[in-house]
């Protein structure tokens, strides 16, 4: 069995604490906090980001509300209001990734749930914080169980001896430790398999040179970076057998919403005849967005592009766009690797019926 | 007539004055020397960098040389050795761009024309100098009149309205001072057009978001920087009506090498049903060269890829490529804007064409 790469979140003693991935890989900061506004912020700024771990994320902050809330309002309603308010905000906080929303609906089922007969004094509330604090450990061990699940349905994708590029995180850092696009090479390498791995740099963020750089060479895996602009030429020139990308949100028709660049990836391999996979867990795939048009994507701050730690790269002045995602239609994707196995086009019908099975569909 | 846009490189005084492109655009820094090896070190650092200004500086780099040959040394055979061992040290600065090499070819002929019947003496090593100079200053006088002619031939391509794409610098920066692939937006507006222009940031030394941003945005023109990563995606969402481009080197097939990610920005351009155009004088058409396999692509130092002035943006240990160019394969390539007019495939005939004769063959 493959173990965590990394603790990216976690609920320990009553707080979140995660890492500070806008500090790697200068520093692996850990941040505790009881506030589910520090965890808001964290999502926000990028702190804590990758679909599946903002998700979590967010999770945990609503489980720390809940026990903030516990020793501070004086009735289960009081309390249940100020876990609204927690799901409220942490709702607000980034509109691309579904896996955020699908987290916080399910935070909001337990809540339900637990108020239903809740002792209205203080063991009521502690009730609440109780119940939230194991859904939120819930949805970090089933996180961990997909990502090995996906790990193995996609390593048999990985030819030995291969050339795998991938586009910005999809890691341990990106979930609960283990990882999508990552937890299938993480698999491969458990198989004993020998491959590299061309990673793009992803701008502006730099998540490929930052994360997705520093997880390889920490898992031993032979790691090569290179910035966006270089993939066409590594696939034409030195050759590239596999593309593997994360997600954060895939429409009922395959579409897949994932880190700006993305889509570029995927045309260049279809130009260059290579395997284009997306790895993703169910619950980033939403069967009630139609397709890839009805996606919001998030426009970021201009200064992501203008300026790089202090220094500008770009005159005042220029106006900047800077969408944090794009969306690469499902004609690009060779197949969409989740934890019930490997699917492929049509996506319409294939991914509907994912999510109507519990047995492996398709796949290794 | 359209006035240069920036003085790149010039003689001034006996002196090459260039502006340092490694400041940009923070500040504009103009170096003055008389040392041919000062000259060369901007090249390989790319304070002087564009094909055709990295002719001229070279040039100017033998001039200087022979100035200084003059007052040093005591016969013209001996100027003339320093000045060939100039033109030595200034032919391995940089490997891909054809203008370095047919620049320097130029001033060796001008200097055999000069030895023979040179007077003996000082006169004759004056007159070494005297020619060289002239050389220079011809090489830089034509660069200036191809770029116009090149805008002229290239404007009526851009539409009324257009939103059109660039990569890295073609402009007055990489060249006497107009430019190639912006000489044919300088010449667009002079005709009253209005259109604006998504600037690729073109890492890893962003001489989009450095240079054309600030060329851009000092001749008016809009423009809206983006990172390498997000051209597929706006011309997906935004629509894109041209992308044009600059080149280091065209092959005798069209093959086109350019500043690493212009074979992404073809394929897309391609895949979006935009056209595609290469702008550059025929000094940059290497007909001695087949196709695009046969072009060296100088593999740049890993730092430019790992740090951003100080800060390290990946973890030690990873590794890193960098090669500075890639190559367009000529079937991506709308047409080919020279000073002779606008050339499209079949290319093996088409350019050889553009070389025989001296009329506008094709074009607006």
């Amino acid at each position: 069995m493959i173990e965590t790469m990394v603790e990216t979140v976690a609920l320990r003693d009553g707080q979140v604490r995660f890492l500070d991935q806008t500090r790697l890989p200068d520093a692996e900061v850990f941040v505790s906090t009881r506030d589910w506004q520090v965890v808001a912020e964290a999502i926000r700024t990028l702190a804590i980001r990758g679909a599946p771990a903002i998700g979590i994320g967010a999770a945990m902050g609503v489980a720390v509300a809940a026990e903030a809330a516990a020793g501070e309002v004086e009735s289960v309603a009081a309390a249940a209001a100020r876990i609204e308010a927690a799901i409220a905000g942490l709702a607000r906080t980034r509109p691309t990734a579904v896996n955020l929303f699908a987290s916080l609906e399910r935070m909001r089922g337990a809540l339900d749930r637990a108020r239903a007969g809740a002792d209205p004094g203080k063991a009521g509330r502690l009730a609440l914080a109780a119940a939230l604090t194991h859904e939120a450990e819930a949805i970090l061990a089933e996180d961990l169980e997909q990502s090995r699940r996906i790990g193995q349905h996609g390593q048999s994708l990985v030819p030995e001896g291969a050339r795998v590029l991938t586009h910005c995180n999809a890691g341990g850092l990106a979930t609960g430790g283990l990882g999508t696009a990552l937890a299938v090479l993480y698999a491969a390498q458990a198989q004993g398999k020998r491959f590299e791995v061309l990673v793009d740099e992803t701008r502006p963020l730099l998540q490929g040179a930052r994360l997705t750089a520093w997880e390889l060479t920490r898992a031993g895996i032979p790691a090569t970076l290179i910035t966006d602009s270089m993939a066409a030429a590594a696939m034409s020139r030195l050759g590239v057998d596999l593309v593997v990308v994360g997600a954060d949100r895939i429409a009922q028709n395959g579409d897949t919403a994932n880190k700006i660049g993305t889509y570029t990836v995927a045309v260049l391999a279809r130009e260059h005849r290579i395997p284009f996979f997306v790895a993703a867990p169910l619950s980033t795939i939403d069967l009630s967005t139609p397709d890839g048009d009805r996606i919001p994507i998030e426009e970021r701050d201009r200064r992501e592009v203008s300026h790089l730690g202090a220094s500008q790269l770009t005159p005042d002045g220029v106006q900047i766009r800077n969408p944090a995602f794009d969306v690469t239609p499902h004609r690009y994707i060779t197949g969409i690797i989740t934890e019930r196995g490997v699917f492929s086009a049509p996506y319409a019908e294939s991914l509907k019926q994912a999510f109507e099975t519990t047995a492996v569909v398709r796949g290794a």
